[in-house]
């Protein structure tokens, strides 16, 4: 038998990339572009959506053929449909895994599904970042180590104002003086989210191969364990009342 | 120095008192008057508030004088304004408690603040509840010992649609067969919310000691506690970056 | 390229089998046996160990070859060495997963890891337990459904004293009116444990296909997740101090 | 009616400020001596006791008239008798509130209250420390603010072999490079356990206002919640079985 294979949809918003020249450079094919073709490598089956695209490039068709969604957006969050947005929450309730990177804190799929503002403080200065492991046992940290070191990123700092996780894989360490809890995982429904923060449009950060395996990981912790048949509403009792 | 009382708004769709018997022989003047009666011999400063006051009663002048709000709504969700559901939202993630009462799983603000359906199973049955203690420690279960019994109430059973609590206090055994996590903490921006199972409208079960003990003990837990001086948005560095 | 298979040794203390004549009839050859055949038709690598072998059938060699250890023990508990215990603690922090089953509860290797005293209610009267799933989500969960219905089980109720659970899977429903968290995960180290409630050895609950398919689930949970490169004592700064 | 007050006992080894001159000059009558004079001026009811002392100062009566017990050692871990160990052990389970501070991570009470090696990386190079709080709402958190900031610190950083903490409220950042999860939160039994991480004998940190506060913050919300009434054992059936 051949097991079958992840579907991994990801999504970017894809502005940046045409515009911003320095973004342009690093990466010339989008984001979505660089981390399909590493996932593509790793024998999941990958496509790619985009916010220029018919509904965002995530019709019910494609929402429907999807096990794990990842998610970079930031200048345009906006933008997104709150249709759109309400399709993709009633599908991660579902069970469809949802990996949200970097400026995607600001999403408004990721706002719904924390019931929080998301807002943290930050930095565009290209300091140095350390996401350190603090919890090793966790299969989204599988093969890194003590660390992940990041020569230029931006700086997200805490307060951020999330929901507490129900676990922290990654705690940064950043050189302006900030710390920011990078690997976070929730679930919602039969859902199950990461949040990853390194990911700065205008930095390599996508080429590194530990972070890269930190999202390859995450695709497999994250799509739906199969669990699917339980029931909402009035019911019977299964025990005599009387 | 005379210590600063706890300022309680209890909300109360108050419906079902006007327009059923049975609810109206229970509670005559309302459920937020039996519950604001007892808090207010507890010595807190107490006032309610209902839907069909002018803004349900919640103005801003209410709700920034409000420490902690308890919330019991049912057959009305939807004609609470979403104007008033965010000020409420806001007024949470900024540090004011919220305390859900039963049928206010699936309150617009509640279902807001979770990010998920906050459905579950129910039947309307009048069996027996007793509420397990399974987390001795909490201060919302002090002096109750080792379970709360209802002779009658509603039946809510798993799987309720919630994001994983930060702790469970209480868990619900009922006569028909069913389970179900009754007493659940969460925390959202500075807000900390209780959701609190019992409180069918036809039960008397806002008379019961133990019951009013919970809401009380929830009210002190979930106040304010004043740490309120952080910031979000662009940040200097605090260390040289060079 | 075979993926590597898991390596799983089911531990059972294997005395009401040889002392009684009830459990014997049920479990002719010994509760590991059962678990044992179960887990090697779903392809994993099995072996089993009893009390009375040398070490406990727990060398350095069985452990330091064992991905998961399962543990069934009941009337002998103090009979396993510290020794032995010592070994298997280390080898838990070290990545090795656990999975203790039923009177496990009270095994000196879990009160070690856990650091409470474990203790719970408990009645061996042969009622009704039904295991509500809380977690849909849990991959420990997958293709259980809604809950486990086990005819007759011995009874155990809240509260029971083990540190708050990272995740609760299951809760139990039992027909004398308690409730139990039945299935509950934790880490310690690099290891990940599980304990799961049902098993009393009067009972055929090992027979029981859902019973087994989560046993199985859970060795795929708690398998080694391959982070093991982080190191601890004195280190020299990796930025400049000064 | 007076409240009665919190009864704090602080344990320090007190070794160090008597062989050692550097932290003698810092701390002449103890460490313990100057967190007691704090809590003390905050009206609670506060003693001392110490390694040397008969049962190291913690007889059977200090420890049951004791609501918090902090306790600070290091070089003499292995001096505490395993007989006080195991009645400190009892007492948190029993609800008595434990505040570990800094190095006594490696205590015997804390390591056989956590279950892991509860080891970390280290470096004594008196670099700044910098703790951000991660849980603002948190009452130990409360009058803090975004960080409290020590110009000069033991490092000590991730990963920290301790079970996932209940709550993390702060998180340091330290100039050489690491973060470290340095106020966490756990439950044993019926009792609260908070550990903080700062206070290295070297430096003057328990002068510092905000740690202080912290460690006062810390007392208030350990101390026992009063909810006692539980048992263990074997039970008759609360419904009928039949």
């Amino acid at each position: 038998m051949v097991k079958p294979s992840t579907r991994v949809t990801v999504w970017n918003e894809f502005r940046h990339e045409q515009t911003n020249e320095t973004v342009r450079n690093i990466y010339p094919n989008g984001i979505h572009d660089v981390i399909a073709n590493y996932l593509h490598d790793k024998e999941m089956e990958v496509s790619t959506a985009t916010l220029d695209e018919r509904e965002h490039g995530l019709t019910d068709e494609v929402l429907n053929g999807t096990d794990v969604l990842i998610w970079w957006g930031h200048m345009a969050h906006n933008e997104v449909t709150d249709e759109v947005v309400n399709k993709v929450h009633k599908r991660v309730l579902d069970g469809m895994g949802l990996i949200v990177l970097h400026s995607g804190h600001f999403s408004k799929i990721f706002k719904k599904l924390m019931g929080t503002t998301c807002n943290l403080k930050w930095r565009d200065a290209s300091e140095k970042e350390r996401l350190w492991v603090v919890n090793p046992s966790h299969p989204i940290a599988a093969g890194i180590g003590d660390y992940i070191e990041l020569e230029e990123e931006e700086m997200y700092g805490e307060f951020f104002d999330i929901p507490n996780p129900e676990e922290v894989v990654f705690t940064s360490w950043f050189t302006g003086g900030e710390v920011f809890r990078s690997g976070c995982t929730f679930t919602r429904g039969k859902g199950k989210i990461f949040y990853f923060r390194p990911g700065h449009e205008a930095n390599p950060t996508y080429y590194n191969e530990k972070i890269m395996r930190v999202i390859a990981n995450a695709v497999s912790w994250a799509k739906p364990s199969g669990n699917y048949a339980f029931n909402f509403g009035n019911v019977a009792p299964l025990e005599s009342l009387r």
